[in-house]
């Protein structure tokens, strides 16, 4: 069932450390997919009650990047508290595609699209997304995108 | 002038470290990324005569990312001889859109589109690819795409 | 005047993420350092009031890394909560070497020892730590090496 | 039996690319651990005839890492060639230590001590360097170290 309600939206802030800059004093672009896929990882762990080592170790299955891309608007600078906004755009039945939006106050940095795709790690085969999970990922799909 | 003979690709190999790969045994998607920045730094460097620290320091232009995004077909894993295949999808006043496939033998691993903008570094403003530089792109600019 | 109390130690916890491990399924020596590095720069920021920044653009001075080693005492996994606790083993005059030790509970993980020397950054030279950072610095030094 | 000779050194050469660099504009350390990293296992594979993805696969061994450190004369810029030169400090029964020197051109850039230990990955235990294996890394013994 499609959600009804407004979605939620799972927030993460990423201060911009010393380590994220590059020669030009700002956040090699590299470095952004790094968080995208930390705040990815968070959500699994917070939103769905599912952390990764768990995930990986005691459910055998993985979610694999199947497909990513990021626009970046402006860029971010050392010391920035980099606001990382997280949505589902489109569930399918055994991938996700996340919409992931970054911020520094009102300024609005980059919009990435995520897709990954869930697999038996023992089969290395694709899988439908379990029931227990779907129904947490519900809360998180944008309306437009059912 | 739009190139009239086949375009040239740039081509370099990169061996998959332990560094690289994730406890799936897998390169982290984030490292291909870095892979594929890396590829359009030889290719500034050895194709167009341009390295980045004298792009950087002595003509004081850079290309920031504008827009990047790719397509992972099948995982890559330690030992394996990734090869980067760079062309140009789109050359425009002030952008480039590069494609770059990589291969491990004749299986195709990924498939990228890298779009960087020339700026003047010390005004911070687009500038349009300056002359000498634009002449030996053309060799790597795609037909259809031009 | 050296501390006549016990010395502060900083302390900020890292949960492991499944970008810090390698293929073996254990954190990767190199992103110690990185976290080592990140709490060194979280200590300036917090507890001597000089975040990076301000320390690099405004103040023009950096602490350059002139020594730095780490003994490993067992593997950290997915999903521990390191903690990192910071403190100073030697003040001198223009360097300092931070001893920083990493828990997972009560299991040590690494002990690691980090001089940096303070440089003025548009002279590239050596200078001595100024008194306002040196006061706040005298919490975390440890009595016996004074 | 000890080396009788002058000892080997395996060298390898890095190019500095902007990835490796800090807001400073020169490399951000933790790279040079990833390189000095990335040396031991060009050795493992071309010196000693094991590369990692054999080593840990078929034959089910590891080397972490013990203790490492590295002292850095003088930083490394974009566009620099870093020479890598590997030899055996000590070879213990189960453990080496490597030494690697970095240099650009004449200049001394870093010195590191790297030790590792020989882990069988099924037992996870300490386990003795093979005969296979010690023959060839003799050769890499400085004398004056054995």
């Amino acid at each position: 069932m499609a959600p009804t309600s407004v979605p939620l939206t799972f927030v993460r802030e990423r201060r911009i450390r010393f380590s994220h800059c590059d020669p030009a004093g700002i956040v090699y672009f590299v470095n952004f997919f790094d968080m995208i896929s930390g705040v990815v990882e968070d959500w699994f762990g917070e939103a769905i009650g599912l952390p990764f080592h768990e995930m990986h170790i005691v459910r055998r299955i993985g979610f694999p990047i199947v497909n990513t891309g990021c626009e970046f608007f402006r860029p971010c600078h050392l010391g920035d508290n980099l606001s990382l906004e997280l949505a589902i755009g489109r569930l399918g039945r055994s991938s996700i595609e996340f919409h992931v939006r970054g911020r520094v106050g009102d300024e609005e940095k980059l919009s990435a699209r995520h897709k990954v795709a869930l697999m038996n790690l023992d089969t290395l085969r694709a899988m439908a997304i379990p029931d227990d999970l779907r129904t947490k990922m519900l809360d998180y799909v944008a309306p437009s995108s059912t």
